[in-house]
């Protein structure tokens, strides 16, 4: 094998962290950029990932009694204006298009076949939904409407960074119709119950359900709940949000039906959705000078089995113990489905290092040695290189399920230690403002702060301007204690998280 | 239970085949139009259908070692210039993006932020993974690649019909890179013959494999093989394309290779697609005037459970019963997955016939007087509504896979007997334009004519013109006779497959 490099990543974390992240994900080949503006390729290894998300996903949406469905990528401008707010806040940075052909001119290529109306690439599909379901619901009987889209959308961003901001994503958006306010509130709490039990138990990913601030919601929404997480370098990263949208879209897409009492009434709708940025967020939670680091339950693939051969007269025997290796494994199940594994014979030094910077939860060799006392040569990720050992194969193949579950608490525990060492309750203004600037602006500061909240939008904007540092949530489970708020001094009835985010 | 409406599709295939396609559509709740030209809303019932072909072709395709990735929504204009051929064949359909943002203005909101290269949403993606492809290949050692991506693609199209042809529709397209061309075009078989597996063991559509002639060929591509299903109304339906694309689209995207004699060499490409379309194929080969029959396989749900409860009193026995069956009967496996199972226990007299029109597979009633007997009242939508058939309950929950089979297999066979009578060898050119020659347009007439064609542009092009029949294939398997051209007389070798078609 080749000897370790310094650092199998350059940048370290504490080198630069933004860095360390773009290289993490070009040495484990997730995703590229394109050739075209804020457009990202999902590689092969990266895309294996977002479909086992989207496959535990699709599971917990369907046993909540959601089905999904598919509507238009365009929508009409005339549509999008229906909702003051909402055109408002994507109105900045969306595709348009305003033509529907190519014509050859004398020496180019150009746009012809002008639109009567401009058709906008979905950013979201609230109203072109909202649309389909004016005509779907007309009495109490049609409801509830539980639909999901999974989905391309585009928001035209200036500054683009794989997986956590690009002008295309995918991503799931729900959306539901109820007769009762109190039913679309139940539903827009059991979405974010979702999102905490994908983010937690799936991608090992602790979070803070809770909710936005006035100036934080969603363009249109009465309220906004989220799910927030810590990265390592101490930044929240926004992984979900789930929105009570009153009867605002009802309004704005005449969703009305007749009621039991025969009355006509607006209906109430929620939506919610988690994109490909939940990539982002595992990629950052778990990985480590090495590269990345992925949760069993969702890995692209479960483990690697590496061939050894040094000498051509061994080539038969080595790789009749592989490829025997692979089909015991492939029967084993884990968290329900098929062991997902890799058999990687190709002849290179850089091997094993190639399977740890791609972030596999776990890599065996197979060489004569192992062969000779029907072992295998076993790493973990979530282990030092270094920690390899040999264990006979047949405990190895019975064991794998327990060893990937293991793996999976590890990350999770050690991302909540993370969290929880650099969460606080902050109490002072001089203390707040300390822990958020940095002499060093790239190094890794900050944190959680937990603290007292007036309520009032000038302290919040305040506290953005001067230090970037914003509320990520009112958390749901909090104590009931008053404190003085942390810029003003007024009263703040629980504590709220600020930190920087992305 | 409510009468049988006289028909419960009006109008009947015999009396206006296309507007029965359409109203099947409706019946059933499989999509609709929206309220953007040419885009269509896929339903739940709909989406379900495409949800369980996609899963069996993504097994299918992972099979022969393909793996899925994500290319952008958008193609730069230069790119869709860079093969001369394939720009000729998109640019009068395509979507085109100029602006990034919207702007208010006086009185309206106006695309603003016009980019410096309209981008263009993809049609089909050659080009922009071409360029993904470019950087990923250096040398031998890195191909072949295999490439799927399930995307959405736009097509402006002036005449829509959902499902067959609409401007955005949701497809799989592959490519592959290979070292050589022997290589590629075995790829552009082998990928073919997965299209007709799934069409025929999947989809119950006989389809017949063959060549396109140069003018039905893919823009850019070298040769274009195809299979070709027919209809109800007797016309054709291209269901599925396999591409070789020569060294045409590596040279455009300078996608080149070091071979093992050190000697810089461009690639062989191949590319291949099916999409939503199949549904349409689906809707039109076995539905009949009662609306949609599903074949089992990929039927968005397998069997529906319909309480029967006339006095309140039974209300309990009755709920009981019916869900005891549901959970006994999601146990059971069909083709490898759990049997999909839907409960209907709305009090309303049309709920047979609505499942009737929905195309699900198997009817159950249950009602006093069944469960007196611990039995089920079953109805399979192969066959006549009136036919149903009280069973043993327990025997009806293990036979039920075995029941699935049997409809799955009756559907393929019918649609086989259908297109054995209406194929035909034709020689006689008067014959051949008599056949596809009907007074009255709407009448159902044509077929597949079998006939011999000396190989000429020229005579494809006026029978094209003079019939609207084309070239549908030349058949992979046809017996090596000669003949003389159907329209001019000159020898041709083999015969090909004429036919109206979609």
């Amino acid at each position: 094998m080749s000897k370790k490099p310094k650092n199998a990543i350059s940048p370290t974390r504490s080198e630069n962290y933004p860095e360390w992240y773009q290289q993490v994900i070009k040495a484990s080949d997730l995703a590229e950029t394109s050739a075209v503006r804020g457009c990202m390729v999902i590689k092969p290894w990266g895309y294996a990932l977002w479909e086992n998300i989207v496959n535990e996903l699709d599971d917990m949406f369907k046993a909540t009694g959601v089905k999904n469905a598919y509507f238009p990528l365009f929508i009409p401008l005339s549509f999008l204006e229906k909702e003051a707010e909402h055109v408002e806040g994507f109105a900045k940075e969306c595709a348009v298009v305003t033509h529907h052909r190519l014509t050859q001119t004398e020496d180019s290529l150009q746009p012809d076949g002008k639109l009567q109306e401009p058709l906008i690439v979905r950013p979201t599909s609230e109203t072109i939904i909202g649309e389909s379901f004016s005509r779907w619901v007309s009495s109490y009987r049609d409801l509830p409407v539980l639909i999901n889209q999974w989905a391309n959308v585009v928001r035209w961003e200036m500054r683009t960074r794989l997986f956590l901001r690009t002008s295309e994503f995918l991503w799931q958006e729900g959306h539901t119709v109820h007769s009762t306010a109190e039913e679309a509130i139940e539903r827009t709490q059991m979405m974010l119950d979702v999102y905490a039990k994908l983010a937690e138990e799936y991608l090992a990913i602790p979070v803070i359900c809770g909710q936005k601030t006035p100036s934080e919601r969603f363009p249109g929404a009465i309220d906004t709940l989220c799910i927030e997480a810590m990265m390592q370098d101490r930044k929240a990263l926004q992984a979900g949000t789930s929105h009570f949208l009153g009867q605002n879209f009802a309004k704005a897409s005449n969703i009305k039906y007749q009621s039991d009492q025969e009355k006509e009434e607006y209906a109430w709708t929620t939506s919610w959705g988690v994109s490909t940025r939940l990539i982002g967020g595992v990629i950052m939670t778990h990985s480590d000078d090495d590269g990345l680091i992925l949760p069993p339950k969702v890995a692209s693939s479960h483990v690697v089995i590496m061939p050894i051969i040094k000498k051509e007269k061994d080539r038969a025997m080595v790789t009749e113990y592989s490829e025997n290796l692979v089909r015991e494994l492939k029967e084993q199940k884990y968290n329900g489905r098929p062991v997902r594994v890799e058999l990687d014979d190709r002849n290179v030094g850089s091997k094993n290092w190639d399977w740890i910077k791609k972030g596999i939860p776990i890599r065996v060799e197979a060489g004569p040695r192992d062969i000779a006392e029907n072992s295998v040569f076993v790493g973990r990720r979530d282990q030092s290189p270094k920690q390899r050992q040999s264990i006979p194969k047949d405990q190895f193949v019975k064991q794998l399920p327990e060893m990937l579950d293991d793996i999976q608490q590890q990350l999770f525990q050690r991302a909540v230690d993370f969290r929880n060492a650099h969460s606080m309750e902050i109490d002072k203004k001089d203390d707040f403002y300390n822990i958020f600037t940095s002499e060093d602006e790239h190094a890794i500061h900050g944190g959680f702060a937990h603290s007292f909240w007036c309520g009032s939008p000038e302290c919040e904007a305040t506290i953005k301007k001067d230090l970037a540092v914003t509320i990520r949530c009112i958390p749901f489970e909090r104590p009931k204690v008053s404190g003085p708020c942390i810029y003003c001094g007024k009263e703040g009835k629980g504590r709220v998280i600020f930190s920087k985010a992305y």
